[in-house]
């Protein structure tokens, strides 16, 4: 996507033998890259969410694993690498998706062939994870289409979080129907749930809808189901972290509130996602791990004052408590459809296995 | 309530004649008082939200009447007051029925008299509000004590928003069960929603409970949901900023999306309200007006830096639309059951009519 008329991905190597990255950490108000040089610099670069968004941490994770072999290519160390870049994150699936497609890659390689082996395995997945990107686009811009033609005015569409091209390594998973609805001429406006409390909708989010001239407004996530009662949302579409083989869908918390209310409402419920983000050897969403992050993010926000400084500010009183739990499962009842880069299909055993003929439930 | 050991109602009339109030804007960070001396003062602190809370509101425009009446005590006067304070907040129903009784109260008065009697009533309008938060404190003690029996562990309680004492003269609504049971030996624990944008729950509900010493953990709003798949909340518990005759509740926006995870996890969702928050005029939940408040409360955020200083930085960036919209509506059919000072009834016309059978639905 676009950045001030500049296509950019959100990691590519660099002639120097780098990975570079948007440090998505200061977006909104700086638009800086940072340069990863080595596994610790990958998984601290995850850990820290420099980088997020399952579909990009899988792509820093399979770099993460190229820059591993390029320290040291033996067996050890290359499977030291995977346990490291795996501690960061414990909920996305696609990032035991991405180590396992590596590890796959290098397994019938020797040491010294290693590192080219896995400079290009990553490469691939983030060219993957771009096709499958667009494909996902091409089949949610149908959907939104159609809500145009049925409804003849603007289409109101709620997401909450980031599951734009910043989540990913281009287009996106949920934004990428609204990038090509957008750009296809059809009237499109976005409900930005803010997304508490790392404020991913609020800072990434409208920043990119933004950049790229769609339409949106920026709400508190307690607004989305008022706006639904009143009729002022036509579809929700948000992306996943990992969705099991029954159609669970675990993202962001808050998710599953916003589930609840398209079903009061009757406003269809999509989730987007590569197939990297289905866990075939999970049935029940709640056997997915909920990531715990630390309680600061909750009391403290980062901003930029008046003065134009970047400042965080504590927003709870020091001795009351904070949870910080980073997702929540919304059960596959709740769910219109899941839109993936094979088509859409019903959020169920039978919908995912119409799709995906070939991955019954095997573990990956 | 007490704060480090002084008892302190939200607001008294001084011996100079002025109303002094607790600034709830400056809270947790600053425990500051500002004394108004006019009615355009009263106004002022309604409308920038120095006191809030549907109760307070009202109280604090009875006594707006009363510097009113002491500025001029003419009929026009008066009759502009009423429009003066009916236009701080159109979404709180006791702002209305406080005006009411006010107007009432000096009708039959000779200009002359109308500042006592002005005073009087206000003074009254507050005794009866902290009377009737202890009744509701006390019928909502024994839903708490009857799943404490039930369950022999920890009640955890989740709540939205403040409804503590300073939304109200004394004790609150929704949090004066919590404080009567706490008090009773009960062992309870409170999650408390940030409650974006204006964070009245991080702000205001962590501070009141933490100075009572109730155990709390402050979450996004985002969390409640999760936490009631988890079997980790017994009960919701809020306040109303209106209700109808027929038992919708409009409560801080955000509320619907509880009642919907509340019903979804069997949890039961209960209003706590005095009957001052009662608009017998309207059947549906819908009429209710809902207000519009500036989209810098969601852009920006207050809180206290490193050094201190309380500080306010943007949150969302300069380009993206923000709405804020204060309060939704969760239909009665949600409401597991209202507790009021005269006890706890069904969330429905007959409920409502059944401990209120004075009041069918007449226009205060």
């Amino acid at each position: 996507m676009r950045i001030s008329g500049t296509h950019y991905r959100t990691l590519w190597p660099t002639a120097a033998g780098s990975i570079r990255v948007i440090d998505q950490s200061r977006l909104p108000f700086e638009f800086a890259t940072v340069d990863l040089e080595t596994l610790d610099d990958a998984a601290r670069a995850i850990q820290t969410m420099v980088v997020r968004g399952a579909p990009l941490i899988g792509a820093t994770a399979a770099y993460g694993m190229a820059l591993a072999s390029r320290e040291n290519a033996s067996d050890a160390h290359i499977d030291e690498a995977m346990r490291t870049l795996q501690a960061t994150r414990p909920t996305a699936h696609n990032l035991a998706w991405a180590l396992s497609r590596m590890r796959r890659a290098l397994a019938g390689v020797a040491p010294g062939g290693r590192p080219d082996a896995a400079f290009r395995e990553a490469a691939a997945i983030c060219d993957a994870d771009v096709e499958q990107c667009r494909s996902i686009g091409f089949h949610g811009l149908e959907i939104i289409r159609g809500l145009a033609e049925k409804t003849g005015r603007r289409v109101d569409i709620l997401t909450h979080c980031n599951a734009g091209w910043l989540a990913c390594v281009d287009w996106g998973t949920a934004l990428s129907p609204i990038y090509m609805a957008h750009d296809a001429g059809i009237s499109v406006h976005v409900w930005v749930d803010e997304t508490r409390p790392r404020n991913q909708g609020a800072a990434l989010t409208a920043f990119e809808l933004g950049a790229h001239g769609v339409p949106h407004t920026v709400i508190a996530d307690n607004l989305g189901g008022h706006l639904m009662q009143r009729g002022q949302v036509d579809m929700v579409i948000v992306g996943s972290d990992r969705i099991t083989a029954s159609g669970d869908v675990c993202n962001k918390v808050g998710t599953y509130l916003k589930a609840l209310a398209a079903r009061d409402n009757a406003v269809p419920f999509y989730a987007a996602l590569p197939s990297s983000t289905i866990d075939w050897s999970l049935d029940d969403g709640r056997e997915i791990p909920i990531e715990e992050r630390s309680a600061s993010e909750l009391t403290h926000m980062t901003g930029l004052t008046s003065s134009g400084a970047i400042e965080t500010v504590r927003v709870v009183p020091e001795a009351s408590p904070a949870l910080n739990l980073g997702f929540d499962v919304t059960p596959a009842r709740l769910v219109t459809a899941l839109i993936t880069e094979r088509g859409i299909c019903p959020a169920s055993p039978a919908g995912l296995r119409g799709l995906y003929p070939d991955r019954r439930a095997a573990n990956d």
